[in-house]
């Protein structure tokens, strides 16, 4: 589930709270799983990763991290990123483009805080994206760090990121593949919508 | 579904096999669709989307989509994508990358005309993304198309494309987030494998 927290009351944040809702009431399984794709022009390569999406916090979305994965590295080269919907329960998909930043850190203390020891253990003893030997010693490292003791404290290297979307398109899915497609685009603080073809 | 023709027997394309049976087995829906991410040097942009995934020819994998779109313009000045299957029934993620090309015109036109003509009809309508007043203005085009007749021949602005993934990950995940992560790489022919920490 993504907690909304004094969510923007603008046109696509009601359409997108509807699509949820209705996602929700058919049964969506893992609705907050969104594919973030990210380009880095250092490797050249486009890398794409489905994560759980948080909560939305008025226009910023906001998912946690591990700071030195190769994601973040690539948010940190190029701030654009995509990220996507999809829920195959309604076939709908949510579209969106937007920059990307590190959440302030008292926002993730606080969220760090407030979670499962389990979870913690994990982020405190995942070199994430490192090559490892086997998922035994991946076990191992979490049972340790697990039985040492006090896991509310955040490591430096672990924290949220946070996007506010400039263009949000809602694609519903049709039998015959007349899929329908509305855009918003933000400029100079209001959202303009169009509909595209499918 | 995705139909396996001939399918490779490298040991990815077997795990991915079994991954793909478990997620029919448990019930997945829309197994089939996949996040093409691209980038776009000239716009800088970039992007995702699903689209489903048709086939399997030996170690090419093979969709199909306007060729005047976006995603086909992002294809042509950027050839390395990633392609992403997230199966929430299993919670499973698979991680691509490749380089991907158009499928052979023959190969394009032997599918078009075995497809259903309502399909076509929309396939020959629609300027995909290209602004359009109203949703019941691409219906109108769409039925215009369809009264007309024949919907067997390709028109050269649809068609296949392929990729063939040099890299794959097997993303399985775990309540504590002690995911599973197997990755796949291919070098002068032959794959490496190795674990990564989640």
């Amino acid at each position: 589930m993504i907690k909304f927290n004094n969510i923007s009351s603008e046109e696509p944040y009601l359409i997108f709270q509807d699509w949820y809702q209705a996602a929700v009431n058919a049964g969506q399984l893992r609705v907050q799983a969104i594919a973030i794709s990210s380009y880095n022009p250092k490797t050249e390569l486009v890398d794409s990763r489905f994560v759980n999406l948080k909560y939305i916090e008025h226009d910023r979305w906001v998912f946690f991290s591990n700071y030195n994965g190769p994601k973040a590295k690539a948010f940190e080269t190029n701030k654009t990123i995509s990220a996507l919907f999809y829920w195959n329960a309604t076939d709908a998909q949510i579209r969106m483009r937007a920059h990307i930043e590190k959440l302030p850190a008292q926002e993730s203390d606080a969220y760090f805080k407030a979670r499962d020891p389990e979870k913690n253990a994990l982020a405190i003893s995942s070199a994430q994206s490192q090559e490892i030997k086997s998922y035994e010693e991946v076990v191992k490292n979490y049972q340790a760090v697990l039985e040492k003791g006090d896991t509310s404290v955040r490591p430096e290297y672990w924290g949220g990121f946070q996007f506010t979307p400039y263009y949000i398109e809602f694609w519903s899915g049709d039998r015959n593949r007349l899929n329908k497609r509305q855009v918003f685009t933000k400029k100079q603080g209001s959202w303009k919508s169009k509909f595209l073809q499918p």
